[in-house]
């Protein structure tokens, strides 16, 4: 019985038309390796990437690539760097899906991203501020060249106005950019946030540049925030499994293969990899803490609430609730 | 900055006409207590209460009122049973706060329920699933006759057919109750149910009755859900700090008071109290779970995500998504 009822309260049928397009990229590995500096064992992105493989998932961004020297081998894992020797260990040539690294700007030169033929790579996103979009465009569009599929997540929108959102959407519009993604870095929107932005995103960029969102979970709203953006009707959306990413984490991508429910998704091989992935979030604890809660209600950086919670004393929020609110009082 | 952005993109005044007049019921100690079996200390239930009394909370139900007898006083704790002494011993006489206590159907008689005039308790709230609306009107209106403020929730919404929820709602709609919860007992429902759902509960129940919402969280939509019920212009909502409840437990009640922005709350004495419930959940493990995802998705009842939580190897998934999916295949 259960589901049916479901199916009788659909409001309209446009939601399901739109939702057919909808391609999912996962990010386990890249934004999840936030919490473990990407210290994964071959073997488990490995089974990721079959799992992911066997699901259906478009997208699986990997890593990132970063230029060697940046980051203290001996500190960081293979997938802050994703060498194709690296990648040829884990993933299989002939595969349906398409593999994404991401790239900082500032950590990466156009020279160490060569021809797409000779690579495991498919697809570059380019993660940078509004005020980096000058040094953004000119990797995106040396990546574009080199035959990558290009992809942009502007960070940290929810600190600025809604011209200055205009103005960089205005300058990706005409960059040849294949995809957008809106990106809550903070967790700091809400739906009606969401769908504002998400029309804005798809209003500026035009029809031939998708549209995704790449949101946090700060205050629960990952997932619902997915929900809204997909009634918006966006082209992709990002997830993770298991909500796996740096603070309060991601959108989960099991929750997201639920609420899909197409056929062209399976949710079966990533359902039988989440003990794997619950157990490290006991000790990463990523995803539900106050002090994420907080860092994203009041719209700054994780980062005071990754350092709290990296204290072993627990919360000790009173302090940290009455510094946030006061930063606010000076800004304003 | 950061606040500043939120604001210029509400997309109209009327959600803030709605929930100017929102009350909130925190039930922390009524369904949180379905964790640990009510077995709260004294203080942590005294500091609730002037925790939620100092953060202008509208309603704080402390428990249960059941018979003597229908469970072990070995085992559970005094907020299943709100004697008239244990609640003197954590409440202050002149409180601003109403405090309410669920019964549930067939585990109270009505000669318990005395005056209210002789009692700490100002609500009773009723849970009932649709087949006991008999019974639950009887003790309904004996409370009313008592002096009581009621409210009605049934339990289950999801597994009904419309028809089924309108049938119980034409009741409702004449039994003199005062206040109607729309209760998402298996946490299964998205925000497009909510607002069918709620559209129904306030059009069925028209002006004299309020409805609010009582949702669970197994998919990481009971916040969202709230959110929802606020903009369709629900009267008042359900919350439990830091979401402690049953399985993945309830909307927290912080991101609510965040989100509702509101200076009759205040969050701050709520926060205060977070890290004894933050380090109750390192034990209780209420929260985000796959297994009360699964039953959440399927809606069905969560204790089969219980009992597989409850055993120490971690979740075993494959076979709990296999026998839910099958599970459905017969009934359909």
């Amino acid at each position: 019985m259960g589901l049916d009822y479901r199916v009788s309260c659909c409001p309209d049928g446009l939601v399901t038309d739109r939702r057919r397009r909808i391609k999912v990229l996962d990010c386990t590995i890249r934004d999840g390796g936030i919490c473990n500096d990407w210290n994964f064992s071959n073997d488990l992105v490995q089974s990721t990437f079959k799992a992911l493989e066997a699901s259906g998932i478009d997208y699986m961004e990997i890593g990132y690539k970063t230029s060697e020297g940046i980051f203290s081998r001996e500190k960081v894992g293979p997938w802050r760097f994703c060498t194709e020797d690296d990648l040829r260990h884990v993933v299989d040539s002939n595969r349906r899906m398409k593999l994404s690294a991401m790239c900082d700007i500032g950590r990466i030169t156009k020279a160490e991203i060569g021809p797409a033929h000779n690579s495991a790579i498919d697809v570059i996103r380019v993660a940078c501020y509004a005020h980096q979009l000058d040094e953004a465009l000119d990797l995106l569009n040396h990546a574009k060249d080199q035959g990558y599929e290009t992809f942009c997540n502007v960070m940290a929108v929810s600190t600025l106005q809604p011209r200055q959102v205009d103005d960089f959407l205005e300058r990706l519009a005409v960059s040849g950019v294949d995809n957008v993604a809106l990106v809550d870095s903070f967790g700091a929107l809400y739906p009606f946030h969401v769908r504002y932005l998400v029309r804005k995103y798809m209003n500026y960029l035009g029809e031939g540049i998708k549209v995704g969102v790449h949101l946090h979970n700060n205050q629960q709203q990952a997932f619902a925030n997915t929900i809204a953006a997909i009634d918006e009707g966006v082209d992709f959306v990002d997830a993770t499994i298991h909500g796996m990413g740096r603070g309060a984490g991601n959108c989960p991508l099991e929750l997201l293969l639920f609420y899909l429910d197409n056929p062209r998704y399976n949710a079966e091989p990533i359902l039988a990899l989440i003990d794997r992935f619950a157990s490290m979030r006991d000790s990463l604890r990523w995803g539900y803490h106050l002090p994420y809660a907080m860092t994203g209600f009041f719209n700054v950086h994780p980062r005071s609430g990754i350092e709290r919670m990296s204290q072993e004393d627990r919360y000790k929020v009173d302090d940290m609730y009455a510094k946030l609110s006061r930063r606010l009082d000076k800004e304003q």
